[in-house]
């Protein structure tokens, strides 16, 4: 079962971008990463969320997108996420958040493939930028931002090739392929 | 179905020994990891596994246990894990893990669940001294420990009271009780 879920929660860049996510759903997935585990139980962990055109306009402004793809910018428009949710770390709390956003991460994406969704871990965000826009204090610190939506992609997984290379690519179908290492290969003696 | 088992998934101490853990068990344990996403796809974990009795006590001794509880030096012999997971950074492949041993992290703590096993995630490692143990290379960094077992803990929830301590607790039965900060203050805006 959870077997099942993780292969199908696979990150996803085009979306049905008509198809609004409630702010509901975003609070829902939140809860799942809430009641995740967190270093030391410290909970340095906040989250911004955005699902109106507007804001998802000026998120989407600070993302870079698939670096892999040097002839893709990233999704249109009409293909863009409808909704985001923005992973912070509260600096009164922690000044490190360790792995806990990797946790939580993966709690929201499999909740999200659950309901249907998919998403996107984007690490490449030009913070200041964001910072500005969203008007948040230094106190937070932009660690991730997860672009949702309902997918319009087919993603595949396939093993490494015996050139080793892990970058992803598309087909001319538009099917998104992703080598994946062997799993004899990740274990150590 | 994914809140069920996120919400069952808690950080465990104290196990049944004696209840044995299959290479296979941890080798599928691992698979979920693979199966799951990595920045840029590059995927630069590896796993060490260990299950027999002699490597399950040497890495015991490189461990520190649940810091809050102050009386508590970790759990006594025959309540000890019958297996770790050792998340590794392969420093050939990347400099810096990001987060994806949190995510790693999860999906196998989801899926020993899943089993009827629990686990958890330790930071606080005698790395040089475990380093020696297992003679790994210095190729490989220690990011995280995870202990697994048949769990024979309590674990309960509750909401941050009003002091908000976030510091789990043991009551006079046992049962260990973990503060959770209020989903209304993890949303920013």
């Amino acid at each position: 079962m959870i077997d099942d879920l993780i292969r199908a929660n696979r990150s996803c860049r085009r979306f049905h971008q008509e198809a609004a996510i409630s702010r509901e759903t975003l609070t829902g997935l939140v809860n799942l990463a809430r009641l995740s585990a967190s270093a030391a139980n410290l909970q340095p962990l906040k989250y911004y969320l955005a699902s109106s055109p507007q804001e998802n306009g000026e998120i989407f402004s600070c993302l870079a997108w698939a670096g892999y793809l040097k002839d893709w910018p990233g999704p249109v428009e009409g293909e863009r996420p409808s909704a985001y949710i923005i992973i912070l770390l509260d600096r009164e709390i922690a000044k490190e958040a360790g792995c806990d956003h990797g946790i939580a991460a993966q709690s929201i994406l499999l909740g999200a493939r659950e309901q249907g969704l998919a998403g996107c871990l984007i690490g490449s965000i030009k913070r200041e930028r964001l910072r500005q826009l969203l008007q948040l204090p230094d106190r937070y610190e932009f660690l991730l931002v997860l672009a949702l939506g309902k997918p319009q992609e087919e993603v595949v997984i396939e093993e490494v090739g015996p050139d080793g290379s892990i970058k992803y690519w598309r087909d001319a179908q538009g099917v998104h392929h992703v080598p994946k290492r062997r799993l004899q290969d990740l274990i150590i003696g």
